[in-house]
Order: structure tokens, then sequence, then C-alpha cells
């Protein structure tokens, strides 16, 4: 593209290196930007900037957090001795929007994958075993996505919580809720007539 | 959306700003802020913030600019006998990125509606007819919206060059090139036989 402006052309550049924008968008967005008002400019560009000076991890369990500890984490309502492993912490976004998991989370920081060379060391299992034996955890629920990476790790840290009294599931895997039985992948399928449920009205 | 950061809440809140952006977008933006290299982060906030302070507005003709006059007005390839007229400096981005065009523009920075209280001293027509005056210009080109503002603007210019020797034209409506006919509105079909043009092999 042709812009008489080089700040223009820079700031095009800029923001067409979010996933997912091209230039045409980019160029939406500078446009929105020069018509803004300065101070809601301002305002966005310290938004951003406070990212990387603001955001923390959280201690125990490895959420974003602009603290030591991560609200869930801190809050006397949620059961500390329910876990749901995740990979990322954006899988807590998912999870804590269907309001339906009231204990705490684990972020692992990714997955056991030999073939990008991540092995058990890399993410943080070493963390999750303290925290089940420091906190006598009952129950660990693995939110891991359904591949080889997932299932691995899963395995790994089963493996790992056999000497704990430690009663160990995972989210179940199925039909959509909604979703029509011929649309349905034949290995969601599979899945889900083996792990088949007692049958509840309105479940 | 719940997140356990109020500073990556408020960073969603301000990418989700943007048009056509909306919170899951933003959210992913943040993701790939909070990832990204602090130095990258730097630049992209010193883009954004330049807009505000490095833009300026051609003296001459109205386009953005990072100096007092923009590349197309001190540019002595460009005829500046023939001047393009447009409502928004984009829409010279629109035709420069074309190529078809070598004289120079003139931003009118709007059009004329009533209906939104824009009369025609409120946008650069004053501005236009001194540098048709000045130049001593020999064509100008309407390249404004096909709509009730847009015509309007044109005729309401046109009669206030009546005192000049200028030829005056507008940019010709048809079915778009590689268009099929039976996909074109009924008014755009009737302008482009309305304003057919004598056939060429390739036109």
């Amino acid at each position: 593209m042709n812009f008489s402006s080089e700040t223009i052309e820079n700031a095009v550049e800029q923001l067409s290196r979010f996933p997912g924008i091209g230039k045409k968008t980019a160029l939406r967005m500078t446009l929105f930007l020069l018509k803004d008002k300065p101070e809601q400019v301002e305002r966005m560009v310290q938004a951003i900037s406070d990212l990387k000076t603001k955001v923390h991890y959280c201690k125990n369990c490895g959420n974003v957090c602009d603290d030591e500890l991560c609200s869930i984490c801190l809050s006397v309502n949620r059961n500390k001795k329910l876990i749901c492993v995740v990979k990322e912490f954006q899988d807590i976004i998912s999870i804590e929007n269907t309001g339906q998991f009231n204990g705490v989370y684990h972020v692992l920081g990714g997955v056991i994958a030999p073939m990008e060379g991540v092995g058990p060391d890399d993410i943080a299992i070493a963390q999750l075993l303290k925290r089940v034996e420091d906190d006598q955890v009952e129950e660990i629920v693995f939110a891991l996505s359904a591949n080889m990476e997932g299932d691995t790790t899963a395995f790994y840290i089963s493996r790992k919580l056999e000497p704990f009294q430690t009663r160990i599931s995972a989210i179940s895997r199925g039909i959509a809720v909604g979703g029509e039985l011929e649309y349905a992948d034949e290995i969601t399928l599979g899945r889900s007539i083996l792990n088949r449920v007692p049958y509840r009205v309105n479940s």
C-alpha cells in the first residue's frame, strides 16, 4: 500500500503484527486511532504497556495476576483440595466463564512433547506434586487437549500421583451440547459411547 | 469474561474499542502481546503514540503527511493542473494504489450534508477554489461517493467553478471489472448504459 505518511505506514506495519490482522484491518485500526481523542489513545497505549510491566504469574498456580497470588488462589470460597490442571492460563478464562468449577487451578505452562524437546521437567509438574502433598489435595481434574501430548502428560502425572491418595479425573469428551450426531467425528462419538453417563433429565 | 488480572482485563477492554474487534479477538491480541518481546511491544506502543504527535495534514491538499506538505504535493512528477477531489484522505490511498492517477489531490474533509448540519463552509471548498485560481488548474476530477451527499457536493463545487476555465469530470461508475451483469444492481447498470464509452479492445 501507498501511504503519504511514514508514521501511518509504521503504525499499519506494527498493528498488522497481531495474529489474524491483515494490512487492510490494520489500516482501519490506524484510521480509527487518528480520529480518536488523544487521551483515549494515551489510555490504550498505557493499557498495552502495562501488560509488560504489571502482569505477574501467581506463585501458587501459575495463573496471570497483578500481585503475588491470583484472585482464585486468594479466594476463601474456592475448594483448595480440588485442582484443575490446564496447559495455559487462558484455559482458566474458558473454564471460569462456564461458572461450573469451584476448585483451584494449576497451569503447567505446556505439555510433554518429546518431538519438540519438552520433557516433564520443563513444565510445572514438580510444583503440582508439591501442592498435592502440602494441601492434601483430594482430586485432580485434567483439562488438557485430547491429543497425544495431552494424554501423555496426563498419564505421566497420574503415575507420579500414585503415592498420594488423590482421586484423578478428566473433563468429559463427547458430542457438543446441541450438536448433531451425524456431524460428529468418529473418535469423539466413540469416546462419548465409551464414557457414557447414567441418564438424567436435563443432564 | 472473567480475567484474574485487572491489567489484562483493561487491555482487552481497550483493544476491543477498535472497529470490528470483539472481546474474543481483543483477548487473542492481548495474549499475543503478553508473549511478545518487551522491545517489540515498546515499538508498537511508540508507533501508536506517534500517530497523535507526528501526523500532520498537508497545508496544500489536506492529505496526511509527516511535514508541512505531503509527498504528492512536493513531487515534481505530478501534474499540478489536474486535481482529484476526495472526501477523506484514505480515499487517496485507494486511488494511489491503482497507480492510474498522475495529478494531485484535494481532501474536502467531508461532504455537504444538510441533514447532519454540514454546509459548504464546513468543508475545504474555499481552499479548493483558491488552488484552482492560483495554480490555473485545468481539470477537476470528482471522486466522491455516488449518493445524495456526494452528488450535492459535486454539483455545488461545479457551480462555483463556472467562472474558471476548468474542465470538470467524475470517476466513471459502472459494472466492476470481472463483474457479472446479472448481479449488478439496477442503478449501477442504468448508469453504466447512460455513460457508455466507445468500444476499444481491452478497455
